[in-house]
């Protein structure tokens, strides 16, 4: 038996980690009788002390046993590995080439991002680094309030506004609180996001598809679904893009008031419109009917994790409560280098140059679908980061999707983000590819939508 | 009406703006006719195509209405206030000057910090700030099976181990997961820390307090309790401080063999031991039976909000759903900072630096405490950041606690984490207090007691 070496690891450290590796492997089996610690000492030529040390350490944790006067033995089992769970099949997502969920991670700032995040770390009193409101930072509640006040056309109250870690912990912490008030339902927009449907689920409610059509969510039908809450993609609806219509904006709060009903406004990708202003958040309209969970991770990048609630007075208590017992609360620095990176008006500065390049981009993208796929029926690319391309009818989604894939163009086909039938389409994300990527790209998912 | 600017806001933003403050002021109220789009251009001095935008896009927010011809009227309906629901009570964790649950935040090393930040930044691949793997970065993964490995004679598999926003968070995903494979109760130590409890009953378990005596917690009457899961926090029991003696080890995982039951083991201090090195994790005895969750909290800021999941492989799967569904994953640029912090040796540093403090501010406690408070039985100082002072029989825990809150300190009482009786005790931390400020607080908890 050889020690290894490990820095800053001592002696008796070394000999515990390879008495500890050659039990767990078997090489020293159960009942196995260890030299006297004279013996080992004197093999490996170190001092008495340490092989005693190490087995006192081995004996407290278990491996060995030693009784008065009897040699060490080793007293570990191993236990038997057992068959893994199957897990419920993970919503892993692909580095599709058109992914409707990522934005350009080439642009990421990495150089603003680190100014604030060193700002954060320079800043920061030594209390910060403890334990925090669950809500989040002041600081960067604050900050919240005048960028969504301002960008958003939101009303959000600090004191009701919570950071999160991103939108999927925002809405989960929601429908954990909506639970325990008793909701068992909600509705969620058919077709739409899968990932509503899966976290309210797992959050122990049910999700109940509502129709949308051109103008957003079917109101009349949310009102015949008896739910207590909705969730919607009012400004930009996921996947079909259209934004939800003037008279549906006053049906839904309506609806809220009269069923009292909670509205969940997920908030994704609002700022990016490319035809005029953003559509404003419902939120403004009815904070205490509406609920509004963003994040950064369309406007800078997903992994960064950062999201918020603007929270319904009402309900603030609850999802603060709700949020300390998901992850206590969301990661000071990184809440610090938000709030500072918004204050120094970098966050503007980013999504006003993404709008620009994004918008040659889905030119781009609609240039090369009406060259190669003139017949396909292109919508919802009046923002965001995607476009919704209906297939001619009589051509079969998964087929496209598979044969694209064995073409290597990743490209989401609908039927993820829908329970009921519908027509077949694809999801074309065009945020994280140049110009001439996509022009390639269409031409290849052309040939392959003809051969369908 | 006047414009505020907005640094990089349009002019039409700015009406949009000003205008849906009055409307939701109620200075415009529902039904007020606005101005032509001339009549208000002409008095802003703006271009009438400006005015006609504003209106458009606040009709299409649902803020104004107007019908051919017809004036624009303010549509906006604003809903009533509700009273809040009162959430249940937070365990905010006060400031307290004796926290047992913070280390030296005054010590934590933002310049390494940052070096590791800058690191992550400059190297992470661009896919990095996309949708990552739930179970966390690859990097950090494999650093934490060295590090762990080393440190806590773990047996990590990369595989096996998934990232999380620190332990409240890895406990949750896990709780969540034997929930859904119909564990209804999990047995939790008496007296123990009390967020326990709260997580697991948030996650839908019962928790069942069993016993913990000199040795730890009592195997015979976990097996009494017919629970199929324990959260055990082994190496150094909180609050009692005591190790689970080599028997209980044994036992404990001979229990989990018959019971084919899990250990789930909160790993939270136990690098921080001061007589000897570190008792090992049990996890590294039965990888296959003990869940191990630990986190940079008390060794280095719980503000990270960074810690990890040594899973069992067979439930590996199922804690990668649950964290999927419950934020996606942890933050990219943290993992990989914690990641690059570990490899520079920085964590290891940074634990021995203080180490050599707490053990200062250790024996600084146990002198001021044998002097001023000689009959106080104090256990639990073998390792962490707390000790246990049991007070002499017949004192009121709570009188002393709000007595001594009334002369500014703020010292923990036993009560919070104990579901049953016991002997009335203060849980002592001293990491975050220099040693003058310790014997002063301790000979006013002296003064506290002796007039209780």
């Amino acid at each position: 038996m050889a020690l290894e070496a490990h820095p800053g690891a001592t002696l008796h450290e070394q000999l515990e980690h390879a008495l500890r590796d050659h039990i767990r492997s078997g090489r020293l089996p159960l009942g196995s009788r260890l030299p006297s610690s004279r013996a080992l000492a004197a093999a490996l030529g170190i001092s008495r002390g340490v092989v005693l040390e190490a087995y006192a350490q081995l004996g407290a944790e278990g491996y060995l046993v030693s009784s008065q006067g009897a040699p060490t033995r080793v007293a570990f089992v191993p236990t038997a590995e057992r068959p893994p769970i199957p897990a419920a099949e993970l919503d892993v997502r692909h580095r599709y080439d058109f992914d409707p969920f990522l934005p350009d991670l080439v642009a990421f700032p990495r150089r603003a991002w680190l100014r604030s995040l060193r700002a954060a770390i320079q800043r920061a009193a030594d209390a910060d680094l403890g334990h925090g409101d669950p809500r989040g930072s002041a600081a960067l509640r604050n900050e919240l309030m005048r960028y969504l006040g301002r960008v958003r056309g939101a009303a959000p109250e600090p004191e009701h506004t919570l950071a999160c870690a991103g939108w999927t912990q925002g809405f989960a912490v929601l429908c954990r609180a909506l639970r325990a008030r008793g909701v068992e339902r909600i509705a969620c927009e058919e077709p739409g996001w899968g990932q509503h449907r899966h976290v309210a689920q797992q959050a122990g409610l049910e999700p109940v598809p509502v129709a949308v059509d051109e103008h957003g969510i079917d109101v009349a039908a949310l009102e015949l679904s008896a739910c207590e809450a909705v969730v919607v993609t009012a400004s930009h609806q996921f996947p079909t893009g259209v934004a939800l219509s003037p008279e549906r904006r006053a049906a839904l709060l309506e609806w809220a008031e009269d069923a009292d009903g909670l509205v969940v406004e997920d908030d994704y990708d609002s700022e990016l419109r490319y035809d005029r202003g953003s559509v404003g958040a419902l939120q403004g309209l009815a904070p205490e009917r509406v609920c509004l969970i963003g994040s950064v991770s369309k406007r800078l990048a997903p992994a960064l994790r950062l999201g918020w609630i603007l929270s319904p007075s009402w309900l603030t208590g609850a999802l603060a409560y709700d949020k300390a017992l998901a992850d206590s609360s969301a990661p000071a620095l990184d809440q610090l280098a938000l709030a500072d990176f918004i204050a120094r008006g970098e966050l503007d500065r980013h999504v006003r140059r993404m709008r620009a390049r994004y918008r040659s981009r889905r030119a781009a993208l609609l240039r090369a679908l009406s060259d190669s796929l003139p017949a396909a029926q292109v919508s919802g690319v009046a923002a965001g980061l995607f476009a919704l391309v209906l297939l001619p009818s009589g051509i079969q989604e998964q087929a496209v999707v598979t044969a694209a894939q064995g073409l290597g163009v990743g490209v989401e086909g609908l039927a993820t983000h829908r329970l009921e039938g519908g027509p077949a389409g694809l999801i074309v994300g065009y945020a994280g590819l140049p110009e001439p990527a996509i022009a390639r790209r269409v031409a290849l998912l052309a040939e392959v939508i003809s051969s369908c």
